[in-house]
């Protein structure tokens, strides 16, 4: 097989000679076989204890668990957040992760009563009020029903809701944590709905789950009916317990609240049933001492989760890689920029990998670092053409007590050593 | 809000009252509130324990854990297979899986010397041969490179390898359970090349790995200038240890040994190398005594995973759903045909979910089952028009000593019980 021509064309940029910018190039750490360094280097010269000794075996783990040396990428929570662990929550660590998809150990966790055990036997779905036809299902009856299989971001009203005082916490997972995105295998509510017969009267769908805190949910029967889903596996498998196993309610796009955890009930009626999570909480109250309620869908939102305060830049200067999140629900995303100073100037990234309605995008934007101060800040734009909005912009909207919907562009403050902090720039 | 017309019209086919076929309906087990079963069901009227008391708190789990009523699915080794778990394989629990995305800690596993424990911090990657500048990069260069992120499966060349001689083992998890399909996140190996340099005269690569089995195969320059890989991430967190962590390769569509795990070396060469893993092994014995080697492509396959063998179908007669999965290392897959008479009929059945090329496809074919005997197929057919053949069109194309790629078309027989088995049938 004839080779190709060399691939080290003279207008390929190359990362280590330097970029366009004249840069620095990624020097310190990329040794080349033939310089004293790397030859002296016995990580290079030596056998290691992994290339000699025997691993363990295919019998170790029926169920596979990640690297020792990962241990520190874990859920975590703030525990003076909350006065107890139980109704309270835990955050994902983006800075950590990668892609669109998050595994499902680490999706971060928002309970009232904590997590409900129930065995799959023994749970029931019911179907009442307003239908032609009362029902009652097992898991083995909704698996009888056509299936489908869709990628959805799942964010938290509250999420980012300390911010609206401003920079509070710092680090990604905790502005920007209670947020995650899985594949859900389940059957669409509208099959379910059209089984028990939605009378003509019926305009409004309450959830409810089986844990003890029973959460409810109104949902407009045109959402219900829409792309709503009732599922029972995330990524492939079961839903994990603290996600409601067996089963749970999908709003592609809204509230994450109402996405209800081990699913038990869903009522029809003729208007909405102004329960406490849709009144008392998960309400933005205004200047005026009004409050917007059913704020439903979770608006355009970005950020970069690395570099970030729990992931400081190492490598000094040269080649840096900006790495980051973006969702609508309103749909797909349809551009996202990023600014390295603050926005006085913004450069439009790169988004990577499959761009899917209602789920999360990637995106990343590469740039040579000289040392200097920086501020860096994402902005996403939707395909509806809605654009991620400046925390001072909302706060003139809805004033400094809204507490959700806090999809405000996010600052990082980067200093000469590399070390970030999350800050507030006017 | 007015509410929508009764969704219960007439030419809805309810699952119900039965299917267009005149079947049985959903009716034993999908009990109607009013009904006295349902009125007596202390699993509908009774306060159930998790209903009133509270669960674990958001403090409980760092890495979140599988509920304790699904620790059933799980990898599962077959211990006659090979004289030691440290050489081996572990299979993919297929049968209980949904979508298209493979869970990290359900992905099957097959070493040749146990898994290597490495730590990052500790691991370099090599290249060198024909290539203008030898490098050495630690996990943290490799990071600054542009970052892509892909769906992939990836597939042992030996699944189904011992199917060859017939219908041997009791279930889609032995049969066909080394495959798995997940998003990689990493940087893709031309770039990784283009830094190095590949000389004019450079048309092979030998990837090696870094555990004691020393995995090496020779991938033609094409391919690896094409869409290969260097990945660190799988399914947004890092590689798991026994799936090559910190670093493997990928070799979108082929074969699963080329995807070097634990990958520290790339040597660039002018021809082939002829290791153990591409000719001893992994290469097709013929009749006429002469063996296919570089077969690198994982053709068109499918299998109907649910149910199967492990799986039996306990809801008797009524409506059916059968689930299974499709691929093709060639592209995406166009279409997927199923029979419950063994070939006599077929129909298509619903691909459903994002199709990606070389990427898991999950398709669902429907019936309503009248209790009588089935033979159950299913038929690929991808993008570019390749047809899955017969396990016999295989045998008569290759012989009987093929071992790799057998990617013929899988029956099971379901008798009137719902009890599932592996067959064959002319």
């Amino acid at each position: 097989m004839d080779g190709p021509a060399s691939t080290k064309s003279a207008s390929r940029r190359s990362f280590l000679k330097g970029a366009l910018t004249g840069g620095a190039a990624i020097a310190a750490s990329t040794a080349l076989v033939g310089r004293a360094g790397a030859q002296s280097d016995p990580l290079v010269t030596d056998i290691q204890d992994w290339n000699r000794y025997l691993g363990e075996g295919v019998d170790a783990r029926p169920y596979g668990t990640p690297s020792q040396f990962e241990e520190h990428v874990v859920r975590r929570n703030v525990a003076w957040l909350t006065s107890d662990p139980i109704s309270s929550v835990n955050f994902t660590p983006l800075h950590e992760l990668e892609g669109i998809i998050t595994p499902n150990g680490l999706c971060f966790e928002r309970h009232h009563a904590g997590i409900a055990e129930i065995a799959p036997a023994d749970h029931r779905l019911m179907i009442n009020g307003l239908v032609d036809q009362p029902l009652i299902f097992t898991m083995d009856d909704l698996k009888r029903f056509p299936r489908e299989n869709k990628v959805y971001f799942l964010e938290c009203a509250a999420n980012s809701g300390m911010e609206w005082r401003g920079a509070q916490l710092n680090g990604c997972q905790y502005t920007h944590g209670m947020v995650h995105c899985v594949m859900y295998t389940g059957v669409s509510l509208r099959t379910i709905l059209e089984e028990a017969g939605v009378k003509a009267n019926g305009s409004w769908l309450l959830a409810e789950g089986a844990d003890a805190s029973a959460m409810t949910r109104s949902i407009p029967m045109e959402k219900a009916l829409d792309d709503c889903m009732v599922a029972f596996a995330m990524n492939g498998e079961a839903l994990r317990p603290e996600q409601g196993y067996p089963l749970r309610l999908v709003v592609p796009g809204w509230e994450g609240n109402m996405w209800v955890k081990w699913l038990r009930r869903l009522e029809v009626g003729d208007q909405p049933w102004h329960h406490r999570e849709e009144t008392s909480k998960y309400t933005d109250l205004l200047s005026n001492g009004k409050a917007r309620r059913f704020t439903w869908v979770m608006e355009v939102k970005s950020v970069i989760t690395n570099p970030s305060p729990q992931a400081p830049i190492k490598h000094g200067r040269g080649h840096t890689v900006l790495s980051g999140l973006a969702w609508s629900g309103n749909g797909t995303i349809k551009r996202v920029d990023v600014t390295t100073d603050g926005g006085r100037n913004w450069h439009q990234a790169r988004i990577d990998g499959p761009s899917l309605p209602m789920a999360l995008h990637r995106f990343y934007y590469e740039f040579d670092w000289d040392g200097s101060e920086l501020f860096l800040q994402s902005r996403a734009i939707d395909d509806k053409g809605f654009v991620q909005p400046t925390k001072d912009e909302l706060r003139t909207a809805r004033g400094p007590n809204s507490i959700y919907h806090n999809n405000g562009i996010q600052t990082w403050h980067v200093d000469s050593d590399g070390v970030i902090e999350n800050v507030e720039i006017s």
